[in-house]
């Protein structure tokens, strides 16, 4: 957490708002402003390039190879990885000022004003800068990633003489020289990076190669190719000039530079707009020209559409999501702020990716290497599938399109079916550290667990077959191979690492296990519902057979001694970590101790047992919920920022209401406060996702299988209404949650039924239904390690 | 193994003979043929250097760091390591005749003959060989490396031209002119490594820096430092010249070499005679004068010495230690000659290693990078501590040297007390992988194993109190800081790998516990012995008292239900391998199986249980041992060659005489028939260490506690007699089994008892006492995994 100072931010309900310049929250705050439709990202740097932390340009899946070492190499290592790589940089608009450079570190700055609008979907900049010759000017930009155009961005920069009054200037009342350079950079160098975070990995310099590069009149195109990776970049932009009579505008391009030139003489309350359209392309297959012509068309059209028209395509998009995805929070406007940011910032992760992945980071920097974990599945698709479904069917078909190297991966590991990447951008597995990679395999039944959410949340039985079948064939057997039955008829699986990483390489995880009962049981249920189908990829009713056998008699294991489920077998016989003699500065425990330590004693980095209640409900009493969540609860130190939204569900589930409503707080504020001290890495998207899902699961309690959506609100006393919609087999659906009442209104679709607290109720156009919030009752407080409860705020 | 063709080496009992070159096990026979004593160590290369796989000049220690690499990072990971280095290599003589290079490539080789004799030695070597242009020599080499003398080697080098009776050569019956070049060369080119096997690694080249270089008569001296390690290296030579009158005698020298040439005419029938003396030194501390006059001082000592007496002195050392060491197997002569090579090269290996440390190859190659693992105390010293003592007391004064840098390991880690590292040269933890290198924790035991075995073998109290005590107190607290008592009082310890590295971070490794609770108790009793020297340590009685009672409360697993002891908490709840299905082209399992699937399933690398039943023989009834061995039997694959010699051992404890015969030719065998196919790689000093244990320990059933020394006899029907001797708190006794007796003889040293089956045995100077030895009784036979019994031989 960042050093006590004036907060960077300001409360709002729709805008986040950095009222003046804040250079030591400068990296917090390009990823917090970046901009994304999940094709292209633009970090929030300032339009004209410095200072900055990390300049970041990027395009989903465009990266280079790095080799990956070893001190001692192993068998079935991955020799190489994948990084994100910061692409040609179209955001750069320059300023000149009578010859002064417009730099926020010389003159003076009279103010400074960034906006996030996220009803608009756009970043808004205002400036007033006086130059150390003291030439006063108004800047005034805004920059768009399109949602409706995938492959343009776009900004409006806008300079204004300001009289300045100073009489004494010579120069005051006088016109003055403004000179814009707008453009395309490749090859920007990249500061460094601290190399003692192992989270980290060092950027590439110098990665890509000139290909090509045009300049017309008032625009240019740069083509690039990676060097090792060998995929083609094209980047175009285009401007349309806007002021007094006599501006010039010329271009030029070379290598890794194109420029164009926009010269005024400007007269104390004249302004000079440059509209600058930018156009992204990449591929790994297609040719130069045609990847030229590619950007050169996404420009031409977003031309053709017009600033205006980018503009009203981009509200009316974001107005039709926010209609459904918008979550109301009432009497914390902290927290309201927060969780339309997170909101915003998934939609931005999983909008437009079409078929690639969502790495962790979304498109907002380069941490974690830009690489996609089973933060996609778990995390965003659990929110994208209920708001914008098309996005999770897509995420979904891109790891389809990977099922290749996940068969190859599970047979160099002596597996059948498919073993998906643990870490990844292209579905090569790039982890370096098996046991927290390759041991990992629950993202196999993230990924059938997705897809069995996406079935019921849609409804879509075309996409259940034309994409599930292959992805829970393929799952469940891996899952099949990879246990096995004991003597006592008892499937196992051993050896593997479950989503908390302060344990590795353990047996019979309780979330592992669970979820691959659920993907084996679902596999077979699709098998058997699609026969000709299952047939084609091989699967006979034996094997339908051994599927359900094995789900039957998986192994759950329990500590009668203490009542609760360990995490994995064992688990609770471990010696607890010492949490009274750690201190603050010790966190996050990864970077302070050595694995061996954290893996062997009792220390949570990050819901697992928790998260496998929130998921299955079922499978635990009651008691065993409410005993199990507190005695993790003691345990759990949070240093993943993938738990506090679980912990908020399961709190909110076991009657914890204020926990869970402090719980979300931090999942939802992690970015708008940095509390995790590493929002200038990327923002934390499972953790913004894991915000929608703490309302929606936790307080709202909705559930969505196969019989139908059910709810289970609960109220914290300290919130006055929670509202919250989602999209369900094709209908729009609003849940408002008031202490007394829940109300339930079909804004969209054909009339369904869905339960409250277990009571089937009818939803029609013909208006909301209601049913009574229950009052929360008291229950037994729990408690958290030494230091690591959850802030309480001002 | 190799593919079939003749045997490299004639089965002798007391030389290792190779009759004729055999080009494709040269990698093999330069390790076998490694001449050392501990301090320096030549590899059985040609005199004239080439052709070679591998030349090797080392010195004990002297290494170079490198920087170890991580895919992921984490902390605590070491971030450099060591390597042996190949240093200046004084073994070069290069011949030319009649200007024509001696080289076995070329010309036609009429007779090879190398011999190692292990009562004399040296390595002899006799070729006879005519150069494409018809001219005919006999050379005659014989090398050493003095025991008596540490700092010194030596070659005897003879060059006879034969009247080859080619009448059609004009130069047959004329003189030719027979030049000898005799070399220091420093920064050898290293020919490649096999990249893909993560046992091996990359060697380093030019490592050697230059600081002086000098040249006499007849004679040269190199100084040269490495670059990071920044150790300093001496390396002179001397020659005496005998030859025909005229021969001339020069030298010069460069930077990395120095060269004598001697230039002879020679007529057929006569020849030309070098003595070589070399003399090597190295030092972190002293300075180059000092370095060079170090080196200077011991080729003076040589010389005056002489070779005759050189090779006098190294008779008369190894006539004495034979005298002791010798064991002989009547019935199986290759397996005699195998166990005298393996006691010669474990004499070879730390004679005069001299408190630094004695590396898993000795000083035969550079694999593992010359270091040095558990392998020194658990195999090495128990052969060491009853035939040369004082090599193994220096054994342990180097782990007492290193206690500050374990100390901080410790540290580091978390805990009290000392973690001494995996694999080491000086001191420093250099293992990159750490869940088979740091948490491989039982070294600290073995150490504190070997240091109460040696106090016993020896009675050498003094040792007990300088350098056990704080060896002992070290590792105690190590122990008492990584385990805990769980609920029910038990002392457990968790997350450690035992030697078994076909499974790792695993609970309460029995072989572990075990070896925990002896560390702890024999503290306990030596600083209870000692209190005002564990004072000084800061051992008070509550410290003791703790320790006695976590070894009291140690937890020791048991599996009810199969009545076996599990390797670790619940392994053998784990899925067997599929050895069925594992084709023998895919062992080592290591190199063609991820390690997360060997660690989850029950598949055993090697002996772990069973060594601590080896170990621990009273903390297993028979009825368990004779279970454990054969559930242990069924899974072990002996992929290390560290698994032969101890399941030999408790083959022939539990009956299994034949099969223990068969292990032990195994043990015995593995270099001198490369049935590893890395012998190229350096000596298995540990095998060959287990081969003296597996006799005295298994067929002797020797065992030396503080109450006394006993033996427990038998003898497979497959041999005749077996006869060993060892040295026992200053007494030197014989021990030899027959089918129908066993008689103790004391050699030399005051009268004593031991016990024989139990039975109480005094001996005396009066003559050997015997008794009966058992007959044989049939066991039920135990099966090994499909394709790895051990080799039945012909």
């Amino acid at each position: 957490m960042k050093p006590d100072h004036l907060p960077t931010f300001t409360v709002e309900p729709w805008v986040v708002r950095e009222p003046r310049l804040d250079l030591d929250a400068m990296g917090q705050t390009e990823s917090v402003f970046a901009l994304s439709n999940g094709h292209i990202g633009l970090r929030g740097n300032l339009d004209e390039g410095e200072p900055h932390v990390l300049p970041g340009t990027y395009l989903n899946s465009f990266y280079e190879v790095r080799p990956l070492p070893y001190a001692e190499g192993g068998y079935g290592y991955p020799e190489s990885g994948q990084t994100i790589i910061n692409t040609t940089n179209g955001k750069l608009i320059r300023l000149l000022v009578d010859d002064e450079p417009f730099d926020l570190r010389y003159g003076t700055l009279h103010r400074h004003e960034r906006v996030l609008d996220m009803q608009a979907g756009t970043l808004n900049r205002e400036v007033e800068w006086e130059s150390p010759a003291g030439r006063r000017v108004r800047v005034r930009s805004t920059r768009m990633v399109s949602l409706t155009q995938r492959a343009v961005a776009a900004i409006s920069y806008e300079v204004e003489l300001v009289s300045n009054g100073n009489d004494g200037s010579g120069a005051a009342g006088d016109a003055a020289l403004l000179v814009l350079q707008s453009e395309l950079v490749a090859n920007e160098q990249l500061p460094g990076r601290d190399a003692d975070d192992p989270r980290l990995d060092t950027a590439l310099d110098n990665v890509l190669e000139p290909e090509q590069s045009r300049a017309g009149d008032a625009g240019a195109t740069l083509v690039h190719r990676t060097r090792k990776s060998e995929l083609r970049c094209g980047a175009a932009m285009e401007h349309e000039v806007f002021g007094p009579d006599g501006v010039q505008v010329s271009t030029d391009a070379n290598e890794d530079l194109a420029r164009t030139t926009v010269i005024a003489r400007v007269k104390p309350g004249q302004s000079l707009r440059v509209v600058k359209y930018l156009a992204y392309g990449w591929s790994s297959r297609r040719s130069l020209p045609a990847v030229y012509d590619q950007v050169r068309a996404a420009i031409a059209a977003a031309r053709y559409t017009g600033w205006d028209g980018l503009v009203a395509e981009q509200r009316d998009y974001l107005d039709d999501f926010w209609a459904t995805a918008d979550v109301e929070i009432d009497g914390d406007a902290e927290l309201q702020q927060a969780v339309r940011l997170a909101t915003f910032h998934i939609l931005q992760a999983g909008a437009r990716a079409e078929r690639r992945c969502i790495p962790a980071k979304g498109l907002t920097a380069d941490g974690y290497d830009g690489h996609t974990f089973w933060d996609t599945e778990t995390f965003c698709l659990q929110v994208l599938s209920f708001v914008a479904p098309e996005a999770a069917a897509d995420a979904l078909r891109w790891r389809k399109s990977i099922l290749p190297l996940a068969f190859e991966r599970a047979e160099t590991l002596g597996l059948k079916g498919a073993a998906f990447p643990w870490r990844t951008i292209r579905g090569h597995e790039c982890s370096g550290y098996w046991p927290a990679g390759t041991a990992a395999f629950h993202i196999n039944a993230d990924i059938a667990d997705a897809v069995k959410r996406h079935v019921h949340a849609t409804g879509d039985t075309k996409f259940e077959l034309e994409v599930g079948l292959e992805l829970l064939v393929a799952t469940a057997r891996l899952w099949r191979s990879l246990g096995s039955h004991d003597s006592a008829g008892n499937f196992r699986i051993d050896g593997v690492t479950g989503p908390d990483e302060y344990s590795s390489i353990a047996d019979n995880n309780v979330y592992t296990n669970l979820m691959a009962q659920q993907n084996l049981r679902y596999a077979a249920e699709v098998a058997a519902k699609h026969p000709r189908s299952a047939s084609r990829l091989g699967v006979d009713s034996e094997e339908i057979a051994s599927w359900r056998d094995a789900a039957g008699a998986m192994f759950i294991p329990f500590d009668e001694r203490l009542g609760v489920h360990p995490q994995s077998e064992g688990f609770t016989d471990h010696q607890r970590w010492n949490f009274e003699e750690t201190p603050a500065e010790r966190y996050p425990l990864l970077l302070n101790y050595p694995y061996f330590d954290l893996y062997r004693k009792q220390v949570i980095k990050q819901a697992d047992l928790v998260l496998a209640m929130q998921i299955f409900p079922e499978a635990f009493t009651e008691e065993q919920k409410r005993r199990n969540f507190a005695y993790y609860e003691a345990i759990t130190v949070r240093d993943s920022s993938l738990s506090a939204c679980t912990q908020s569900v399961m709190a909110a589930r076991t009657g914890h209401l204020e926990l869970a409503h402090q719980y979300l707080a931090e999942a939802a504020l992690v970015d708008l406060q940095d509390l995790a001290g590493n929002t200038d890495h990327g923002m934390h998207i499972a953790s913004m996702a894991g915000t929608w899902t703490a309302v929606v699961l936790g307080f709202g309690g909705m559930r969505c299988e196969a019989d139908g959506l059910s709810f289970a609100p609960v109220l914290p006393a300290s919130l006055s209404r929670i509202s919250f919609g989602l999209k369900w087999q094709g209908r729009r659906i609003r849940v408002s949650i008031t202490p007394e009442e829940t109300e339930y209104r079909l804004t969209d679709g054909a009339p369904m039924r869905l339960r409250h607290h277990g009571e089937p109720i009818a939803l029609d156009d013909e208006g909301p239904a209601t049913a009574p919030t229950p009052t929360p009752e008291w229950v037994e407080p729990v408690e958290q390690p030494h230091g690591r409860a959850p802030r309480v705020r001002g």
